[in-house]
């Protein structure tokens, strides 16, 4: 793995040197993560002019199935000091001679940024954008293969809720139930905190679980997730409590399955992303659900949950091969509830098959 | 409830003005929360010229217990936009007339800092620094009251857990069943992620639960907490799985119970918070247990888990009444595992009863 790393690093770097900044200082966790393998917390990768530093905080608690690279120098702070990694990593970088350094300004704070100058004096401070962010954008199928063994524990637990008894349990139980079952499977944790959402609640995206009880009739709606080993899935799924679904419930399941079927089957390789969104929004458009709609209907996801690209009306740029999103369109009828159907899927070329399915948990609507 | 959301504005605003800002934008979540009653994702309070707002992003989800003030006005950006709440109140605070506007420096990114300049170029930016935290140290009666109550759901969340069965089970398990118990006894969800930690990694400050499975002999040390209402509290315990306990784990255990005991007996109004630290860190130094104590032996806690005061050998200031701290010294021992012991505490003076203990577990060393 380590080569993988190190070829992270040079890319980024050779970014960098183009831009005029001879070091680099990379604070954002998953950015971290990315480059050096692993990303205690507090800990920061310093990108310098004659060595590669993770440096971290005192006593930092890592988990223990992430290890840094080992071709990485690792610096750890003395616990007296309570210092600030960042400004640690400022002063080495200007010690090994650099005379400017790329900081991600969509990270640091600005008092953070303030101790930075002040610490080193010398250095200019540029900004590295969200250069680390670009990179990561296109997975390698180590990556993919983290996030289909999260996507296959994601499946599991989800199935084993189904088969469950549902009536009668809150919103929150059946939440916690779910994130149970992702660990048992083997995953580092969810996600993200999994939505569960009943009767008027169902569809709502991002909605808290409440004490609210599942009733007969209800819509259920569920959106989870596995992280396992560093990397996410999400998969949302809506079914119908009882014996049979009315005909407005299968009426707007049948429009949002639709939305979110045209919008999997846009994912290729050079599709403009807001091209993604625009076909499962006029689905739900044409059929007058054009109020309350979220903005994205989809997003790229790996190392955090909610990454570039975005799948949204004002969206710039085109998809790449290899590239994992999201594709979730739903409804939401106050008062009523709703559907949303989630998947993530990895962008492939028509000749490897189409869009790779992640989360192949049945999208029928099921009847519990 | 809201007479007192206003007057803690009331305190920023004069706070602000005496430093010659005539409006604040607060973004950091727990002081949003602390002003303006609920802080939905990405919102952010401006203290303005002449009305104060409550600025949300987008389809905001709100947790259903938390609604903001009703005296303040609630301004939601249009979905399509996408737009960054402090972005835009900065733009309203200059339509308002101000001329400058303190902003926290700590929580603002470098990024969102240029984009605040580029909107209201007419506003100079201040620095509010950490004037809400310092605000939140002391607290009201009805906040240790939501704090009293989210220990009492530790409280018992970690007892159920102590009456079943322990051996075999890991550390992963451990932690997810009190989690799931916290939520059980009507927490809104943990404070933070609930540790639990057994044989060798017993002790360790942050450890993070792995698959090892509780065995006789170990030590098992737990941390965990309720959040109530958005106030957190922590315990933590530690105890000896089998018949008896080992003669050096006896030993280290009241070694690190009598520096706990000496940390809480000198938690009194106007004692230097360095003071505290230091009765209770003397204690293991006193033994030889120099190396590897954690820079902390106790913090405030409230609306986040970890709060001002720091008790630390460097900490500066006195303790108030109404402050609710941790004590929680402990040892670690590479390879055998260690002790910790944390309650969460109210400072309260001598002729009130003195300390006032949140977390009543008891401090005996059981063997379970």
């Amino acid at each position: 793995m380590s080569e993988v790393y190190a070829a992270r690093r040079t890319r980024l770097k050779e970014y960098c040197n183009a831009g005029g900044s001879a070091a680099a200082l990379v604070s954002r966790p998953a950015n971290v993560r990315y480059l050096a393998g692993a990303a205690p917390p507090g800990a920061v990768l310093l990108l310098g002019r004659t060595e590669d530093l993770l440096v971290c905080g005192p006593s930092a608690d890592r988990p223990p199935q992430e290890r840094p690279d080992e071709a990485l120098r690792v610096q750890t702070l003395p616990g007296a000091a309570g210092g600030d990694p960042a400004v640690a990593a400022a002063g080495l970088a200007q010690g090994q001679g650099a005379d400017s350094l790329a900081i991600e300004e969509h990270h640091l704070t600005v008092a953070r940024h303030r101790a930075l100058g002040s610490v080193a004096p010398r250095l200019r401070l540029a900004n590295l954008g969200g250069a680390v962010e670009q990179l990561r954008v296109v997975k390698d199928e180590e990556e993919i293969s983290c996030m289909r063994i999260g996507a296959e524990i994601t499946d599991q637990a989800l199935g084993e809720l189904l088969e469950s008894i549902l009536v009668g349990r809150t919103e929150r139980h059946l939440a916690l139930e779910l994130e149970r079952r992702l660990v048992d499977h083997g995953a580092d944790g969810p996600a993200f905190p999994t939505s569960v959402a009943t009767g008027p609640n169902a569809g709502r995206p991002g909605h808290r679980p409440t004490d609210r009880r599942v009733e007969e009739g209800d819509f259920l709606s569920v959106c989870l997730g596995a992280t396992y080993r560093g990397y996410r899935c999400e998969i949302g799924r809506t079914f119908v409590i009882g014996t049979a679904p009315a005909d407005w419930q299968i009426e707007l399941y049948d429009l949002v399955f639709a939305a979110q079927r045209a919008g999997r089957e846009s994912l290729v390789p050079g599709a403009a992303c807001r091209d993604v969104d625009r076909a499962a929004r006029q689905v739900l458009d044409s059929a007058g659900y054009t109020e309350g709609l979220t903005a994205l209907t989809g997003h790229g996801v790996g190392l955090e949950i909610d990454e570039d690209p975005q799948l949204s009306p004002a969206a710039m740029g085109k998809l790449d091969a290899c590239v994992p999103v999201t594709v979730e369109p739903g409804v939401h009828l106050p008062g009523r509830g709703g559907v949303r159907i989630d998947d993530t899927l990895v962008v492939r070329p028509e000749a490897d098959g189409g869009p790779e399915l992640l989360t192949i948990t049945t999208k029928e609507l099921l009847a519990l």
